[in-house]
């Protein structure tokens, strides 16, 4: 007998049908026992005798043949796509059997302390609102990517494993290469830049690594970037272009992922025409509006980020406001230099909601300031050999923006941390299993 | 004045439009030059003086401005896409200037030796030839995705970072974590499984990393891998869904980059019905057509792989063929045996025109059964605990397979070393910079 989908039972009324799912929860009434069986369609309520449902539990793997049966009225469960019908059962074939869990997966929430949740990870994310998550994050993957091919990039796919620690700053990962010394990228920035002259437009969902020694609920050892970069562009068509690329994005995943969303309560997103100022405007709107001020600062602080998105909202109905020009000194080597006014550079950021998503800049496109700048830093220009090649044979005047998938993803969806944003989180205390478990 | 897209130009004779781009050939006669200016869209002839063009040369980047205008018929180039048109220049201005090319980009091929073409990558990247590679890997990875969505695969992204060396075989790349030791993954295969129970059915693009210190012109150090994977399938219906996704992967990959691969000479693809042979049917296809006999072999040597594919293209009117049931031993831990014949497991290969391009199997789903398993091999279960864990709370049967994006590439385009279906390639000599040269 074929497998039918559990979607599609509700088609089939009165019918024989074959389905296959794990149980979610079992529910037993003195003889009789229902079961939630889910695949990845749906859930459906299967109605056995205890016999039929013999020890069920929980995260077993079920094949069930039964009659798809119409729920009296009363019975009708509104929730659930399926919650006009129900299965009969006439045969329950266990494909595999689940030991005893460690927790209750039956709850609508599954309140655990995040050691917990990474403990049971290939366990915990099978729980519908954990799983949510993902659905919600492919979502944004693919509207990140449908925005970037609307525009013309093509996807490339540069490699993690860099013979220099490139750009400065973050920690890097060490690894043993054939008895080199190589490090692992900690973004896909530079390869991005080298390949505008092939493409003029590229786009890229890249891994990058930071091997930052602190425990936040911010950071991931592994985490995700969106990265875009445009040739033959200028600062305003920049914020123009990063403007397209959110909005698009956040409209496919309401539209992808609208019930994921609402389960986690989050609220229709504003789409009003985006305010722009620079860092020095908004430190004077946080200054007149909120009487903090920080017109000094060379970044805005997390609670100006709050403040400044909810002046957005309500001068401008917009959840996403674009902040410009930060200092020249606070941003990496490639960034431009406002020709205007070189203390600031042609940076932005984008916040959404009170948190920065997206951060960019208009790059530098002349070999011999690139080279000052790299300098500049204390950085060798040795180290980025195959980097300066691209300059040196002409570049374009060009910029682009990275998001960071993970926070994205953590913050439309206000989750506490964000490894809960990532499927199999890398951090300083663990991988997959935690390293102080290790050693015994 | 607005920049003009090169190929929009075709609809805007008598007028006067802004082009940007590289020049790519320069041509002079006399007193007046050709440019060849390329962009993202196009190419397209400009004339000018002599003095216009000033000291202007390839790869130079400039926005020019000058009227549209109809070439006399004579002149007309009926292989270029703007071929009925040229741009006469009124105002040229040089947004980058190149330094002296090392070799002759002007030429329809780039014939270069390979350490050249990869020491100047962010330069041989521009040749149009070299670049159409990319376009038709752009192309795959479109196709695959796209096939991997119509199956209702969701898209994740699994970490690259392990605690433990977990396939076996292969070398593999050590980081120092955080103190700690990690590897970086061989490939994304134990962390699709973990989530077949999650989603069902997932695919991903993935890196791969091999530490092989041999070089040969099909290895690469990090490699890019096409992945899927199903839960609730069995073997027949492994074998439709890998041969669906080739094939319309294939199939879309000829719609979209047709002129690129007619560049290369590649000839359409015969998509007749696929047949399917095991190994030892296979080996006796081999002995009887080809008078080799084979047929204790554990796998198909190359010469086999050429000539099975013959034999496919000339009875099943095919250019691929799948190759069934290998002997377990020479499978990693997770394939699954065959329960009729456990010596034989239940893998495939995909070969394509003489090449495998694609390899997989029906898994093992029972805990226990892979626990003995990873045994088998002389590996510690220990090593395999947040994959086991997927195991232990209930697997449904399943199974995936995986697509080298590289070899696919280089197979498909008839290249000779898979580096150069690589951006920038990592090997053993290799991270952009040759090893040798840095110890000067």
């Amino acid at each position: 007998m074929q497998r039918t989908l559990i979607i599609d039972c509700n088609k089939l009324v009165g019918e024989v049908v074959k389905i296959e799912g794990f149980v979610q929860v079992r529910r037993d009434h003195g003889k009789i026992a229902f079961l939630d069986v889910a695949d990845r369609t749906g859930v459906i309520q299967v109605f056995c005798s205890g016999e039929q449902a013999g020890n069920l539990r929980s995260q077993d793997v079920v094949s069930i043949e039964g009659s798809v049966a119409k729920r009296p009225e009363k019975l009708v469960n509104p929730n659930l796509e399926t919650g006009e019908i129900e299965l009969q059962t006439e045969k329950i074939e266990t494909l595999s059997k689940s030991v005893e869990l460690p927790f209750d997966m039956s709850n609508k929430e599954l309140d655990l302390q995040l050691p917990t949740l990474l403990d049971f990870r290939s366990l915990t994310l099978r729980h519908p609102k954990v799983k949510a998550i993902f659905s919600v994050q492919a979502s944004l993957m693919a509207g990140f990517r449908k925005a970037a091919l609307d525009l013309n990039c093509i996807e490339i796919f540069v490699p993690t494993i860099a013979a220099s620690s490139t750009e400065g700053g973050a920690e890097v990962f060490k690894i043993d290469y054939y008895g080199h010394k190589a490090f692992l990228t900690q973004s896909p920035q530079l390869y991005k830049q080298m390949l505008v002259p092939v493409f003029e437009r590229v786009f890229t969902i890249a891994h990058a690594y930071r091997a930052e020694p602190s425990v936040t609920t911010r950071h991931l050892s592994e985490s995700t970037q969106l990265d875009c970069e445009f040739g033959f562009v200028e600062f305003e068509q920049l914020l123009d272009l990063l403007e397209q690329v959110a909005t698009s994005m956040l409209k496919f995943t309401e539209e992808k992922s609208g019930k994921n969303l609402a389960d986690f309560g989050v609220e229709k997103i504003a789409f009003g025409k985006i305010p722009r100022l620079s860092l020095r405007q908004a430190q004077e709107v946080i200054f007149k509006e909120f009487s903090r001020d920080n017109r000094k600062e060379k970044d805005l602080t997390p609670q100006d980020e709050i403040d400044i998105c909810k002046w957005a909202l309500k001068e401008h109905k917009s959840d996403l406001v674009t902040i410009t020009k930060f200092p020249t000194k606070a941003k990496p080597f490639y960034t431009k230099p406002d020709p205007e006014d070189p203390e600031y550079s042609l940076s932005y950021d984008l916040l959404f909601r009170g948190v920065e998503v997206l951060s960019g800049s208009q790059r530098i496109n002349d070999y011999q300031q690139l080279v000052d700048s790299i300098k500049s830093r204390g950085m060798d220009p040795k180290n980025f050999e195959m980097y300066l090649q691209a300059f040196k044979y002409g570049m374009p005047p060009e910029g682009g923006f990275s998001f960071g998938l993970e926070r994205l993803t953590m913050h439309i969806l206000n989750l506490a941390n964000i490894r809960e944003a990532s499927l199999y989180p890398r951090d300083m205390e663990r991988v997959d299993v935690r390293f102080s478990t290790l050693k015994k």
